[in-house]
């Protein structure tokens, strides 16, 4: 299948069936992404206000047979939102411009939201009605619903809320041939057929455009505890997070590994961040749990900690005494990955493995890499999740520069080392355009080829996102 | 595409390539449905052991254009397992021989079970390790988990725990050209590629077959509670819900609505069943609560009854003073389908709406059957899910075989008002046979065409279950 580039005339055909406006040039920033891996090369842009709008866009690109990218916030880290270099120019599909709220159910527990409101406004929205939106993560303050749909994000609270997919009762969307998706139900149960939700959420644009979204909100707990633990080890860790979550049930709400490596970058290129024991830990944990009336989470963490030290699981706490103390707790662990692009990391790498075998893929994760040379590791992340970010350094002195001939060895030894185990070599930030020859590689040949038989059969032309998850063929 | 028939040379062919005894002749078990409205014809019946002659007997059907059933428990409500008469006789695939739990692995929360395990095993084999497998339902020792995952059971705790597809972390299963997809993973976070999971789930055996599942388990709450209050009215239910929640969060795991109709037809077929209150009440509710640690989940719900009996919303209550007492305070809700039958219904509905407009459909509905005639209408269910069974009985003295040409009348006038609310005419007993013009009604145009891209893309000969949710064509 050939496409056809999104040049001028096609693009001055599609204006003259939009509004004014609708279709514009494309500026840079909607051509760069966060690591700096991809440029793009668009000339193009379309900002629809309406699903019917998205609707001719796609029926126009159909015809056309041009590429569309659909763009959300912009944030993604696998380059799911660049058009690619080498193929036809295609259309960037913005949704920023259908930015509402359409609706808010409080007593429903359910509010929603077109494609391009920013996941902060939702958070907002929520709390304004005393509820909580529990999607949480770094970039939350330009990241749009389309796109953390799009790629089902994460985030530090999928311990106790799940992932994005799991926030979602309905959807509208758009399919490639044009047609309007109405699936904006507000139901806990609808058995009525295939279940297209789940299809499209995570399929990054491949298969459809959502423009919208009926999401869950959940009851604000009670009461809040945040807490920092010195633990001896990965296991020591897992340990306590068993005992956490068999005193606290789903109290636990965040569960966040971090090692000495990242409390040194963070010390070296954040100093502002304040550190939160005198001496920087080999391991610790963040530990956030929220509790239903009638508990204390200070208290609850206290009785936690006790008992962790007598079972030998940590040797230093601190409980936060306020709100506070609480976000300084949570400045550690958000501005990782901050104090990580100052460092300039050889590779980066999010992966998940079965709970029980972190502590056995840190450890063999430290002898393989260290067999490839010197390298420094920061390992951290939603250890509740069994979702690790392992990012990997050059020793000090010697820069990112000094590896890139070994950049690819280094992924790939990892990353066969996390499919040995049972694991994910994209944990929570999806495939996008860098991880697609990991896809191939690593994904089951059986799903493989399910998934091109589905979008064939939903998007012929292959007009989606082309060359996201999937290569083009 | 017209299929075959699973006749003699066929399965003597395929018999020859499966160890002795995996083809059988059909017993009359095989072919009836728990409400007696369809009867199958087929002759051969198949009951591998293992995915690889799941994937023997897909190929062959496949070679010979014979159709598949798919068949767990056999206790689907909407005929889903039964081969239809009038097509060519297909071939009963029993997974009931696979029924082995592959693994436990308790500090991951995580069970591993073969699609012929049945949901009672699931649960004890959670508890055995102090662990929660929360999917309940009435037909809980008789249902399978391959026909649990098919029709993405609701029952009692979808409030709490959501649906079976909420439980599910990986699958294996075979797709219907005979390959195997070995998605058995044990991760919390997975973002690679399409959620061909969800996309099984649900699709009652249309997709494929699920010969195992890594299932979810959850912390066992240290405290259960269960209560019986008399509400006012649906309105003053849906408050009294509210109200629950925000004092308890997710500590609320049941909240089921019943109406003095179904207490009235206990007491004449059930007679057994003890009636909580003296004077039968005529909007009844109860509520399940499991607590965390430190907390008293009797004292939470006397709390909560004080309140709501302050605010107007209850005029009685019980509070279970042991665990005899929550069963026999259950027996009243999960009798009441018994009861119903033994009535014998003109017309049984498994609907859902969104949460506020439940008084208001219920108050539409007994309007809108009123203006048929004469009924008596026993509403109850799975209200904190939206979830209603609406069940329509003659009047005394008469009985369901006077309405026999009624019947198609009252369906569609109330699957038109759930329809016109928002609601799904099949909460959580899917489509299956009996709901297949329900779904071409009141289905999204725009869905319904991808449903059908998808199925003639993964199951080009219509081996799978034909007939079962799409049309065959």
């Amino acid at each position: 299948m050939t496409l056809a580039a999104a040049d001028d005339a096609f693009a001055a055909d599609l204006a003259a069936q939009l509004p004014a406006d609708t279709l514009r040039a494309t500026e840079p920033r909607y051509l760069e992404e966060p690591r700096g891996r991809w440029t793009g090369t668009s000339r193009h842009l379309a900002l629809p206000r309406t699903a019917e709008e998205v609707a001719t866009i796609l029926r126009a690109c159909n015809a056309a047979q041009v590429g569309v990218i659909p763009y959300g916030g912009g944030t993604g880290l696998v380059g799911g939102q660049i058009a690619p270099q080498g193929m036809p120019e295609p259309l960037i599909l913005s949704l920023e411009r259908m930015n509402a709220i359409r609706g808010v159910f409080t007593e429903e527990n359910v509010l929603i939201a077109e494609a391009g409101v920013i996941l902060a406004d939702v958070q907002t929205a929520a709390a304004d009605v005393d509820r909580l939106f529990p999607l949480s993560l770094a970039s939350e303050g330009s990241a749009r619903i389309g796109g953390l749909l799009g790629t089902n994000a994460g985030g530090v609270n999928v311990l106790r809320y799940g992932n994005t997919r799991d926030l979602v009762l309905g959807l509208e969307a758009v399919l490639p041939d044009g047609q309007i998706w109405h699936g904006l139900k507000r139901l806990r149960k609808d058995n009525t057929g295939y279940d297209l939700r789940h299809l499209l959420i995570g399929a990054e644009g491949t298969l459809g455009v959502i423009t919208a979204a009926a999401l869950k909100l959940s009851p604000i707990p009670a009461g809040r505890g945040t807490a920092l633990m010195v633990v001896e080890s990965p296991t020591a860790a897992l340990k306590l997070l068993s005992m956490a979550r068999s005193q606290m049930g789903e109290g636990v709400s965040a569960f966040e590994l971090m090692s000495r490596m990242g409390l040194d970058f963070l010390a070296e290129k954040v100093p502002e961040v304040r550190q939160p024991f005198a001496e920087r830990p080999e391991w610790m944990v963040l530990i956030d749990v929220g509790l239903a009336r009638g508990l204390d989470p200070s208290e609850a963490l206290e009785t936690l900690f006790g008992e962790a030290l007598e079972a030998g699981l940590v040797s230093d706490g601190l409980i936060a005494q306020s709100e506070a103390q609480a976000d300084d707790f949570w400045q550690v662990r958000e501005r990782t990955p901050e104090a990580n692009r100052m460092i300039g990391a050889v590779s980066s790498h999010d992966i998940s493995v079965p709970l029980s075998a972190i502590p056995d893929f840190i450890a063999k994760g430290y002898e393989v890499i260290g067999a490839l040379g010197d390298f420094r590791i920061n390992c951290f992340g939603h250890m509740g999740d069994g979702n690790l970010h392992y990012n990997i350094f050059s020793a000090p002195g010697r820069n990112r520069a000094d590896h890139d001939n070994q950049r690819d060895e280094i992924k790939r030894t990892l990353h066969d080392l996390c499919h040995e185990m049972g694991g994910s070599v994209s944990a929570e930030h999806g495939i996008g355009r860098l991880k697609v020859g990991d896809l191939e590689r690593y994904g089951d040949p059986a799903k493989l080829s399910a998934m091109r038989a589905i979008k064939a059969a939903l998007d012929p032309s292959g007009i989606m996102n082309p060359g996201a998850v999937l290569r083009t063929v």
